[in-house]
């Protein structure tokens, strides 16, 4: 590792050691013990900035609360992990998480009617109004993680029993969201283009209205998969929902952040997205987006009342279960929201950027890509079994060989020691980057003596 | 403001902007404009750090995001808000978010079964086994918040129409969940001292099998309550459960983390609590854990099934919803909990401190506490209308000179313009600064013509 980075952590550790000595002093400012802790400090960081600047130095052992280590492979490698690329901090969101990392951070101004939604300083209330125009949706609500806004919505209108439709490359997490609501999902079978079409989905509803008697509850279905990113017909699959008067529920876990979404359009009743999957934000951190029409349903406030002391607690939403993120996380999204924003009007280039890597992977001889192609995304399952899986086959480290030359590279993030079929993710790479990147994979197979044509 | 707090987070801000060039830069090292910009930063830095050293400088304007300001309150100021108090990060934990706020921090190394609680690169697998011994009980989970873990146990043993018992000052996130599970809050009315007492809860369970003819399907009380944080009965009120054979959660939102909590010495079938408000955490996080005979019903895995696909997710946790705490607040979690573990054993002297102030405030003339008296805890509602409010009743400012008052000493956290019934919490407040609040409460009573006895 560049001691350089090592050392910028160090600065930093310190720097938070020092804002330490400000928490435990009085207002009226350091004691002698305090004073004496504060100058040596400030000689200890001068230390550390004179190396960082050099480039010299000796890592100091750090272990977080004498147990962790520091992350820095985000500053160390290219880092190509298939759900880490989007929900990469911006670096305001690191300065956001700095300031308000504490607990109830949100809460120092919460006043009438205490919810955090409607809170004015920070502008929390704001930052509601513009998810929901981001998204061209009537009302938006944050929530932790996408999976907790399939959860609502289902828990909202799904009885015990009742069909949902979702993909056959549905996430995990929308099975569990059904389960938990009593559930039943069923499946739109894929075409040959491992794509989920509206008339499949067309087809299985009316499957489910014969066998099970009654329509589905809802529609979920993912713009682009987990499996292989893979873009589904939504506006299409909206429209035959809404031809039975199925509500539809987007799932934009690996859109929402990244490209531009426009819900209306869509004809989504419900846009769910992922703040730590796509919109540069801490874990656990989403969006739940709905209509008008929706919101009374599925954000409905509690009519519970307490039998002996009558108590209500009236503006609070019964699926958000209330105040949902009241720190560091919502703060994050803040931070990077504008910077989110942005970023979606360039998804064209993303994709260009995804395809030329992709390319010049499948220009070393047996190598495929599984994902439809050219890329739509820039999250792509590839196969290598005809290629580095060959090398594999007699290598002593078998597939680590693989790893190995990544990261000796600074690359990381694929699946350790995985050489036949892969996920990566070239979201947000600079063109620098990306051709480092495919030089390098390249390089491999050359090294290796795979034909590349 | 010290101008030093300023330049402390302008050098930490500078720093992350430092840190952006090594995670634009490629893994061969920086381009020309690259080293130009470090080399400039690194410059920026070196005068904030003179200006911190030496007490000078002007404040730059911050705007995180060109819209947040930055929350400095906790180095500014003593906060005696009622529920930050626990929530505040250790510096550790500061650390920690620094390492690990990027989205997904958590999955880097996530293998077979694919579940964060399985992970052992962070020892996340290890950190689960040690909130469960910490609490005394089978099985540990992490959450985000203890609502999340209300909800899980509710959703799993509560079918529609069934009445839980709650106590007559249960936290509104209680209603809620029981109200998203279909069931119907029932409260233990309290008695002359604002306590659920066990013979309550006894006649409580006995009333409603009369009226709805049939048992309670879990009782959920709070240790520590909202409200006044008296102590409730909570062993007594579990051994009443258990005698009905209901399941009994222990809600301990305002007791894990900063108190001694013995899941089965308190009979405890569920444990739950806050990682914000007590555990020294970024929010949304919690913990829920429980027995292993009640874990087969709350922590069930899914047997959803694809009906295309035939896709099975087996090892995944239907109440919540997969993976919890993929990123900076399960690490903020983990980094404190050294630091949280050693505190929970001065809980005692957090008690004498909590006394110390409160008998202090009664001693001017008009005050009362209307929580239990002597305090068991930190967190206490005052009632100051025969004191501070007096002078309100007249003043230009209204309730608002009090605010003024504390703040002009560099005490914040009191409801901003309440001087009748208003809460603190002095938790964590070292001697230094306790003393320094009495006498800031003297200070003011006497300024006002308020007499002390």
């Amino acid at each position: 590792m560049d001691v350089r980075i090592q050392k910028t952590f160090e600065a930093l550790f310190a720097l938070e050691d020092l804002r330490g000595i400000f928490r435990e002093s009085l207002p009226t400012g350091f004691d002698e013990g305090e004073g004496e802790r504060f100058r040596e400090k400030i000689g200890e960081i001068k230390k550390i900035l004179a190396e960082l600047e050099a480039g010299t130095g000796t890592p100091r052992p750090i272990k977080i609360a004498g147990t962790l280590d520091i992350r820095c492979r985000e500053e160390q490698f290219i880092n190509i992990q298939p759900i880490q690329a989007a929900g990469r901090l911006t670096t305001e969101a690191r300065k956001a998480l700095i300031s308000y990392g504490d607990g109830y951070s949100t809460c120092d101004f919460c006043r009438k009617p205490f919810r955090l939604d409607k809170i004015t300083k920070p502008g929390f209330a704001d930052f509601h109004a513009d998810l929901a125009k981001f998204l061209n949706m009537d009302q938006a609500r944050v929530v932790p993680g996408a999976r907790r806004g399939f959860q609502a919505v289902a828990s909202s209108l799904v009885e015990k029993g009742d069909p949902v439709i979702v993909s056959a490359l549905a996430h995990y997490t929308e099975f569990l969201a059904v389960e938990e609501a009593g559930g039943v999902v069923r499946e739109v079978p894929l075409n040959e283009k491992n794509i989920a079409t509206a008339e499949a989905t067309a087809q299985k509803i009316e499957d489910v209205r014969r066998e099970c008697g009654k329509l589905p509850a809802l529609v979920m279905i993912d713009h682009f998969d987990y499996q292989f990113a893979n873009e589904h017909e939504v506006s299409g699959i909206a429209k035959v929902a809404h031809e039975y008067d199925i509500p539809f529920l987007y799932n934009g876990a690996y859109s929402v952040g990244i490209m531009p979404v426009d819900g209306k359009r869509i004809g989504a009743d419900f846009v769910v997205g992922s703040g730590h999957k796509s919109m540069a934000s801490v874990a656990p951190s989403g969006v739940l987006a709905t209509t008008d029409e929706m919101a009374p349903r599925v954000l409905r406030t509690t009519e519970m009342a307490g039998d002996v002391t009558q108590r209500r607690f009236g503006i609070k939403e019964v699926e958000l279960m209330g105040c949902t993120l009241m720190g560091g996380t919502l703060l994050s999204m803040m931070a990077s929201f504008p910077a989110v924003k942005e970023r979606t009007l360039h998804w064209g280039e993303e994709i260009g950027k995804s395809n030329h890597f992709i390319s010049t992977l499948l220009k070393i001889n047996g190598s495929r890509v599984l994902s439809e192609y050219p890329r739509k995304h820039t999250l792509s399952k590839v196969d290598t079994t005809g290629s580095f899986d060959t090398v594999a086959k007699t290598h002593k480290r078998r597939g680590f060989y693989f790893s190995d030359e990544l990261s000796s590279r600074g690359i990381v993030g694929e699946f350790a020691g995985a050489t036949r079929a892969w996920k990566l993710n070239t979201y947000g790479l600079s063109w620098k980057k990306i051709g480092y990147l495919a030089d390098a994979f390249t390089e491999i197979a050359g090294k290796y003596g795979l034909k590349v044509s």
